[in-house]
């Protein structure tokens, strides 16, 4: 994983976001109340990483599976973005004003939940694309906590419509 | 959907959950930062009702899918606790210490996003049983917004490892 230096690490896929579709409650970065997922590139992956809090649980010293599916989506719905992005020559940067890449929307989430997800350790979500065009992409998620795999799920993301804002 | 009567309507399905396994961010009694979700019979199928919070924002004007898929997973859950429940002849109850329900959790769990969902009326979710063994419960959801089917999903619930608790 691309870790930060001050200055050099590029942005987000979701800084990258238009401020007017910048408020989703798993990653909206004008969202004070929500997750704030943050994803990058780490070669041909993709990669967040995400601490839980003490109430996210399922059972007691699990994370709850809700959460977990919302970060998949939104680790997903960024990489569509990234990819799209990338499709058009734009790169995740470090400016001031960077470059927009456009907003993907959900169209289908698939969960499997293979073990217990502990909860405190932070999670680390890879994602690898398996299918892209122009209007839609899909992203094959992998949930990693303490070193195991507990979580896989598949994130199909379509282009978001233009009726979708200011309506 | 069966209205409340103060002493006439039966606690929820959640409200049957074991005090240790009752925390779940999505429907935990007992986690105050929580959805605190409540599920109901209404018949052969399932319902619950949630309405979302401002901030609980996907594009502007829109519900969060993470909070959509969150909403499923748990009405998925609580209806297989209520259909193992009654399999063994348990049925929900408004006793002040009601009989206790078998806790599920999430194996798989599917969302298709038919249409974005307007944030602001309640939103129902209707669940389905379309599959029920002792130890596996797959429930059919629908959500519903101001009378617009958005969300279709399918939850794959299995019962609880007797691990999971106290470990």
């Amino acid at each position: 994983m691309t870790r930060r230096r001050d200055g050099e690490r590029p942005l987000a896929f979701q800084d990258h976001y238009p401020d007017d579709v910048a408020h989703c409650f798993g990653c909206g970065r004008l969202n004070p109340q929500g997750h704030q997922l943050k994803s990058y590139w780490d070669g041909e992956e993709t990669v967040a990483e995400f601490t839980p809090a003490p109430h996210h649980t399922a059972i007691p010293g699990y994370v709850y599976g809700g959460l977990i599916a919302s970060l998949i989506d939104c680790h997903g719905t960024g990489t569509a973005a990234a990819v799209a992005a990338r499709r058009a020559g734009i790169e995740p940067s470090s400016a001031t004003v960077p470059a927009l890449f456009p907003r993907f929307v959900t169209a289908a989430l698939e969960v499997s939940y293979l073990a217990p997800t502990p909860l405190g350790p932070a999670l680390v979500l890879r994602g690898r694309v398996a299918q892209a065009t122009d209007r839609k992409v899909v992203t094959e998620v992998t949930v990693v906590a303490g070193g195991t795999v507990t979580a896989r799920g598949t994130v199909v993301a379509v282009r978001m419509p233009e009726r979708m804002v200011g309506g």
